[in-house]
């Protein structure tokens, strides 16, 4: 064959993740496992098996290289990871280091939710858009940016953080240290402490989605807030990026139907009337395969 | 002379200016007139009379183009003007059209804090950065990014409106239509408005600074609630888009020793950790040059 192939990873908190996929987006393989909460060294042997069982199943014998979508907001220029809340064990580790050891491949790391919105303006919802907002709403709220076509991940890796712009001064403390972010309004978590505040049983977000859907009203506004959050957040990112179109993905992107009037109506009103209606809201289309797909077209990008 | 030469325009609400300017910078002529309240016909007459009048001074037979710095948040894909609250009489026009007939040369226009911005990093505060925000505080509150050392500009022509984030859910109404605009906090009207309702007699943001100054406490909380405000804006400006510089300008900016240590504490506190401490907070060295300078430069990268 032909084309270019690489691997790629995305560590979550939950999963590992690593597929084998080609120039053109082919995935030809796949591998997952749940994320080890024990040491660095044995998280980067895991990935290393997954890897290896990758390459056997594609069948190809050469990788262009590996990239590799991860939860932090900081990619050090050799491949330091620092800030990565969920898998605190990888801290300070070197992932271009360890991997490189453990592969014999060039890794290229990429934040997650940067790596999410690239897939989607890959193969995806925002695809062949000039400018475009990728946004994760998930156990936290992450977001990417593209920019003339290209991923900007500005400097440090980790542009893009709308999770963390400060909607309500004083507000709900968040896992970075600072109070009132979007994350806390708009993630799955934050509707399940919602919920929690005024006494609805409810485990999951999905539990109060489900309850909202049979027509309960206190689940039902607590999506319509979550909802009016994410419109004054996204009205933040259309008066200042003035993109085409903002993606919405991640698990809580499913409950659209109960939170998107309110976030459309929020985002118009807070709009700068230029851009109110010229900006289009879309769900994601790539699902779990948008951070492995993004990761490996950034990786080809720079080859 | 074998270097390139354009005309530059900046069209603020006060004053139009015009220069000619080689492609490395140099300034060769300057014209200046208040900006008439009358016709857009008149308005369009009276830059082509400056720019005839700077042509001759600059003893340059050829120019390569006319680069326009505008108030506005759009700027159609043929020139066309909406949105210019300062200059209401331009609405609707096409000033490519109308600058065009009138001097023979291809027009490029630019949001003017964009020109600002981006003049700033070709000759000024943020020469060389790889990623910049520039940000006017002037009568309203503009701002512009550089990506990759590029200006970006969105779709539509507007990115980088910093002014009108809403920071204040049900606030200050502002000129664009909406409420709690960060303009409505942090601009030299905003200024002289929170000096008003506590009944300082200022006629003008200086006036509150010259009062704070020399001791006056009242003007002296003003200024610091202006710079929180602001620290708030520039944080969510850092996290989003993670830049190496931001630059300060505009007739506020004046006031650093007044707002200056509220914005840094608010920056601060409200940036994510990786990046708080990283990105550089300066004031603007060109001054009213910074968007006839940019509009050049933008004008020069387009042909």
């Amino acid at each position: 064959m032909n084309e270019k192939a690489a691997l790629s990873l995305d560590l979550g908190g939950t999963n590992v993740r690593v597929v084998a996929v080609t120039e053109s987006g082919k995935i030809l393989s796949r591998q997952h496992s749940p994320t080890g909460s024990t040491s660095a060294g044995e998280i980067y042997d895991e990935i290393a098996r997954l890897a290896e069982r990758c390459k056997e199943e594609a069948g190809v014998f050469e990788f262009a290289a590996f990239g590799a979508a991860i939860p932090t907001t900081t990619i050090g220029d050799n491949g330091e990871l620092a800030h990565l809340p969920n898998i605190p064990q990888l801290e300070g580790t070197d992932i271009s280091r360890e991997l490189g050891l453990r592969t014999g491949l060039k890794i290229v790391a990429v934040n997650d939710a940067s790596a999410a919105t690239l897939g989607e303006h890959w193969l995806g919802a925002s695809k062949g858009a000039l400018n475009a907002v990728g946004i994760t709403l998930g156990t936290g709220v992450g977001g990417g940016l593209i920019v003339d076509r290209r991923l900007y991940v500005g400097t440090g890796g980790g542009a893009g953080e709308i999770g963390h712009i400060r909607l309500v001064p004083g507000g709900r403390p968040c896992g970075c240290g600072g109070k009132g972010c979007l994350e806390q309004y708009c993630s799955a978590t934050a509707i399940v402490r919602s919920a929690g505040e005024i006494g609805l049983a409810a485990g999951t977000a999905r539990d109060v989605f489900d309850l909202a859907a049979s027509g309960n009203a206190a689940a039902t506004a607590i999506f319509s807030e979550m909802g009016s959050y994410l419109g004054l957040g996204l009205s933040i990112v259309n008066n200042l990026f003035s993109p085409d179109i903002i993606v919405l993905g991640g698990g809580v992107a499913s409950g659209w139907e109960q939170f998107f009037p309110a976030t459309e109506a929020a985002l118009y009103e807070n709009s700068l009337p230029d851009r109110r209606s010229r900006v289009k809201i879309v769900r994601a289309l790539l699902g779990d395969d948008a951070g492995v797909l993004g990761a490996a077209k950034y990786t080809f990008q720079q080859l």
